[in-house]
């Protein structure tokens, strides 16, 4: 999919406002359309494997009173996006809001109230445009983490994220704008903790086996998620998902592969539908025996397992298989777990053995 | 004060035992004797401007049936972080944790049954052996960013901050070995929130001003504590510090400047003394017209303000004025608000206004 020029962005937007004025001209209510974006309205898709948003839509009317503050706020944020795009600025959500509350002159109202305000209306701009938050110059929260055999071109410098010691690039919210100079990496791999990622790089098991480490620190954030999915797409590297044996775990997997329920809108540009689920798993406990370093599931665990089971695309047999074994046994498994054989043990036995079998969960 | 080598601590460790063996053959039951980590035990010195544990110490007994327990697991971790050290490996707190869980041979017993059994006892033998966790080779969680005109070698590496892009320099847990090659900048200076940093870093504020950026992302790990102190001992540099005009962006302050309550026996090596505070601040409202995008003080806030001014080192005429100020306004007030203005604002008039003026809180 081809991430659109900020020409292109900017017209669409442009598009949004000569409607409103035609509509105004032709004496009828200013009126915007605009997919539902409740989860009533979110469809998985089996032949690709991504989270949709379906055809349900709604109207907001100037005309309508409820709609009327809305509205007015739709196009204030719309055209401060304009605005950004137009002057090659990025702005965070929460710069957003603030550069857009103001009184209202002759009134005792304010633009906005609240950042729970303004927030919505710009996940309403990314589906009305068709575009990426990213795209609309805002920025999100970054957190994440990479290191491995890649240069990478950032604001005109070159870096080379396999000469920065034991620290690391911190992936940016916006990372659209990177160039792939250059890359010697095999594979990615996108693990959960930051500390699983420091264990790797202490072990150099980036450099040794080729591999690009990207470290979530839990959930993953957009930026890092656009980031596996462009190192998927461009440069064709598998990618490979590292995570705790828990429901948590698998659920940081499901985001990265088929998109998230409330960015189900966005799931085309930030999922990897194709990258593939290397572990823990409950037969990693038998297989490497590890029994006396699992954690009793908890209740909150169950519950989320039985969430997950009921999520359409966790209904294929290896994954219910998966989730079942875990209820049954009721234990989960860390990643840190692994080093109850060795502190190496992880880098030299653990991930070069599941790579070299494809021990995979799809 | 100097940072001890490997050798050094490796060897207090040995001593460690040493008093264990000793014990043994003189036939006396053997102990510990080690500092109290209580609230009741931290004292604020006011000379030098940082947090101490006092001289209270109580004793751990191998005899003492309600220590035996305990007294063995010190000695397994004592052991652990010597052999890390002589093995030239770090490990995390929760890989330690697991690397010495195992059942006791012949009993029913495990050596460890969670984390919070071998954490406190990570603080303990930090204290008995007057190092850092850093120093026993052990890793926390890691957070934090950096840009700006500095030269850095990690592990061989050579990482010039300044050619980062957008994205910037992880901060590890460890920056103890960093070795500081070339550094063109003034001062450093010390952000509560990464978005402010993403903000400062598109203005190319650190470029222009020859600032080091070290960004947080809410309170400060440890790593980026160390880092900062590292910068203003070493290099020299002034540190000043912007956060949000909060109680919680004063506290993060507070720990940077005289170090932390849970933390007062590490304040010496983690804590920059002379930082200083640059905002925001009540008087920032008023200079610079920002009535109209404070947020109202919640219950939470003023709590939180009165607990500060409980604190001894907030008990300074500027402080007490700036927080009953708060309180009287009933009003805070977030960096990211300065984008009312114009989105180059903080770059541009703010900071270096600020700077200029010297318009700091001590």
């Amino acid at each position: 999919m081809k991430f659109e020029t900020d020409e292109f962005v900017a017209d669409r937007i442009k598009k949004l406002g000569e409607k409103v004025t035609t509509d105004i001209f032709s004496s009828t209510s200013p009126t915007f359309n605009l997919p539902v974006r409740a989860a009533s309205n979110i469809h998985y898709n089996k032949d690709d494997g991504l989270l949709y948003l379906g055809t349900n839509r709604s109207t907001r009317d100037f005309f309508n009173f409820a709609h009327t503050r809305k509205f007015m706020q739709t196009l204030l944020v719309a055209s401060k996006c304009k605005e950004l795009i137009e002057n090659q600025k990025t702005a965070s959500i929460r710069e957003l809001y603030y550069e857009l509350k103001h009184n209202i002159p002759g009134t005792k109202e304010n633009t906005f109230e609240g950042q729970d305000e303004s927030d919505p209306l710009i996940e309403d701009l990314e589906t009305m445009t068709d575009s990426l938050r990213e795209q609309l110059h805002l920025k999100a929260d970054s957190s994440g983490i990479l290191f491995g055999k890649l240069i990478i071109e950032d604001m005109g410098d070159r870096i080379d994220c396999s000469k920065l010691g034991k620290s690391g690039l911190a992936i940016p919210s916006i990372v659209d704008d990177y160039k792939f100079l250059q890359c010697d990496a095999d594979y990615v791999l996108v693990v959960e903790t930051k500390a699983m990622v420091d264990r790797l790089v202490e072990e150099k098991f980036h450099l040794e086996n080729n591999a690009i480490l990207v470290g979530l620190g839990g959930q993953a954030a957009r930026g890092a998620r656009r980031l596996i999915k462009l190192l998927n797409e461009r440069l064709k590297l598998p990618v490979y998902v590292f995570t705790d044996g828990d429901p948590w775990g698998y659920y940081i997997y499901s985001v990265v592969k088929t998109g998230s329920m409330n960015l189900a809108y966005e799931s085309k540009r930030l999922a990897t539908p194709n990258c593939r689920f290397l572990g823990m798993t409950m037969d990693d406990v038998d297989n490497f025996s590890l029994h006396k370093v699992t954690e009793h599931l908890k209740d909150v665990d169950k519950k989320r397992i039985n969430q997950l089971l009921s999520y359409e695309w966790f209904k294929k047999p290896h994954w219910v298989k998966e989730l079942k074994a875990m209820l049954s046994k009721g234990i989960r498994i860390e990643q840190q777990a692994l080093a109850s054989k060795s502190l190496e043990f992880v880098a030299k036995e653990y991930l070069p053995q599941k790579i070299a079998k494809k021990d995979f969960i799809d």
